[in-house]
């Protein structure tokens, strides 16, 4: 399993007027989150698109437990558990700085051929990478 | 079951590179609908909210089908499936012009008194107004 | 000078924790009342990118009056002042409900043409649309 | 002249379908810069606001001169150039990478009293601090 912590400041233009973040925010914290694992492990996701394959979500889960509040520095922790086939999974967990844990979730992607539109299996260079992590854990 | 359908433009800023509606925006698309059908059934959430009680998020859930497109106009279809206890459902399905299903799912919620910020039971008012619609189904 | 005017609903999610919208969401709603403009007279901004030209943004300013809050119908009213050479102004003002002025604004646009990423004159087509309608007013 | 950086990664969800950062979320990049900056010299918003003082926005600018692009590390430069009176003025550069600059423009913002919602002075705190600063400059 790869994992992986990555940092956030609670933003104003976050919060609504409950006073907490809008809970349609924790969807982009957890872009945030899977875009650095990604970078982490050396599977950018730019260079995923520059190489010629879109990851569309097709699936999005979030539970909340406690809210986040502006100005919090809080820490998006994202898996990877298994090496993808047709769609990749992350999970995802958010807590506070108490380390308190404030939502959960997960993401499903697929893997799309940018020039076609058409579904496409993982890029090799991908699994090769994951491989690689998967080895070593 | 109460079913409620509004519809929206999609807006240019919603929009992100991969050339369609970014995925988090559905969320936000999700709450326009739920407002519009509390608006509907004579619920209003702004009253609900003036009348002391919020009802925060804990729970969301979104299947991706096909990408919704700038400019397009498209329907969100709401639904109450069941009178809420301490837990409210909201269910949606989204359509494009051509009446083709995008993306679907649901969002829980909590009543929490705005007060004193601890859970509570759906305000009188509101179970009132869904039982009389829910008898008149 | 054409004028339009579009009405839309303050969403709970562009509010922030003053209890009022977020600034960043005026510039939003300019876009939205630029493009009900354009599509009024005949424009559409869809075609225009459909038909290889990009309009980005150069320039926006915005003066706030009084907030804007959660639930309010806004009328965005907008504005084309003079026909367009290198640039694009178009110039905006907010309403609530009451009628009272909110804030106001303008966005300046240029034209590139989206194969070369270069600046272009504005398209024949959206000169020959604004003339007749500069004429007729 | 108070001045501070602050760097920031483009996200995907910033982007739209012209492929570069929406326009809006400069304004959102402003505030992150003004955010850091108090931080910096020892007068944290979020202390502000807990001391019983909002401080509205009324009045931005922003000229774009480049687009930023997904996953760019950018910087915001944020300058406080005078002590403020009724208003305070924050002036904002944005860089790339390459130290090219982007985007320009400035935030005007007031003080109001949080309880009564009527305009104040700066708060003794914030004059006391700013002061220290401007004289060690």
């Amino acid at each position: 399993m790869l994992i992986h912590e990555t940092q956030l400041r609670v933003q104003y233009y976050e919060t609504d007027q409950m006073g907490v973040v809008h809970h349609s925010n924790y969807i982009r914290y957890f872009e945030i989150g899977r875009t650095e694992l990604m970078r982490h492990i050396g599977l950018s996701y730019k260079d995923v698109e520059d190489l010629g394959t879109a990851m569309p979500i097709t699936g999005v889960e979030v539970r909340y437990f406690f809210p986040a509040h502006y100005d919090e520095l809080i820490t998006v922790k994202s898996f990877i558990k298994e090496t993808p086939k047709a769609r990749m999974v992350f999970h995802y967990e958010i807590y506070n700085e108490q380390r308190k844990l404030l939502a959960d979730g997960s993401t499903t992607l697929a893997f799309l051929n940018k020039e076609t539109g058409r579904p496409q299996r993982p890029p090799e260079m991908m699994m090769t990478v994951l491989a690689r992590w998967f080895q070593s854990v």
